[in-house]
């Protein structure tokens, strides 16, 4: 988090900031990134084009900013599992329950992270791609340990890893805030479902 | 597919709008569905608006026929499911070897239908919501009749379906052809995977 480059901020800047791409991520959802025109944030946040570009960047540095909220916590959810412990299954359906929270909590960022990470661009598309490898490698190597301990069968981690993923993921179609199911409605069945399915007979 | 009131075309008609719906859903998958304009279409097609607006409507109708084209080929794929028959499992399994195949067939069309169904409006929308509905009762289907047959264990038959859904459809992200896997490679695990976690011990 920001370089020897970067000013120093006050607290009230960065709540101001984390407001503004919160209502940034609600409008990309609604309308689309590259529907959004600056215009349409200045009315989403109630602010002139001056003072918006005093708390962002660019309109690519917001979508970033989106990216990287997930991303942040979706690898806190990581290190809690990891500081936890357990066996394979164990970390595996715990890392289910962290994510299914973040995109419960977090439905217009997910939604944008999940339609619009190909409009990031250089460097940030590259950061932004190392950042989402380091969490699928915290998935590959549960599956990984529980095939090493023979907890788990042989399977191919990588593409086991895929399809627990796109399991959890595609949830963010239907699993909403106030909706009929909460997270742990679905994470429970799902990893059952799943740990089922590679475990050792 | 076509009522009374619309003219009767040529098979040449037919196969030129084809070309246009191809060509176009790989321009929508390459720069996003709001930011691709008519004369991007008219550059990647090498045609003039007059004669694009000979072949189609509007750039919702272009939109609507990328979506057609996927439910066609996806109800295609569960009806040979239906014909061929056999138990839940081996109808659930030709079901994903079905969806797999059209996935990896149809990467730009694919893309075009998770990313930009939003877009859709109206009496467009609903269609697709009916057809999109009417393949995930294809999957409950299967799903439930295992059930009834004590073949899998009493799990929630609509959430396992969107378990099953989310596992299948994200492979778009890395399922393409020329790449490393075919759709079978990816299919047989992910049968064996998920059949595993649902059927009873």
């Amino acid at each position: 988090m920001g370089g020897d480059s970067e000013p120093r901020r006050s607290a009230k800047w960065h709540a101001r900031r984390d407001e503004i791409v919160e209502t940034s991520a609600h409008v990309f959802a609604q309308r689309g990134y590259h529907a959004t025109g600056l215009s349409d944030l200045c009315e989403a946040t109630g602010l002139g084009k001056g003072a918006l570009y005093h708390y962002i960047g660019s309109k690519e540095e917001l979508l970033a900013a989106i990216h990287d909220r997930v991303m942040d916590e979706v690898m806190a959810g990581a290190e809690r599992v990891a500081a936890t412990g357990g066996d394979a299954s164990a970390q595996l359906s715990m890392l289910g329950d962290e994510l299914l929270d973040v995109i419960h909590r977090y439905p217009d960022h997910v939604w944008v992270f999940l339609h619009e990470f190909p409009a990031l661009t250089g460097e940030r598309a590259e950061q932004f791609r190392v950042r989402r490898r380091a969490y699928e490698a915290r998935v590959e190597a549960a599956l990984e340990e529980g095939i090493a301990s023979g907890e788990f069968r042989d399977v191919d981690a990588r593409l086991t890893a895929l399809a627990w993923l796109g399991m959890h993921n595609y949830t963010y179609l239907w699993l909403k805030p106030g909706g009929r199911l909460t997270a742990r409605d679905v994470a429970k069945p799902f990893a059952d479902l799943f740990i089922r399915g590679i475990t050792n007979d």
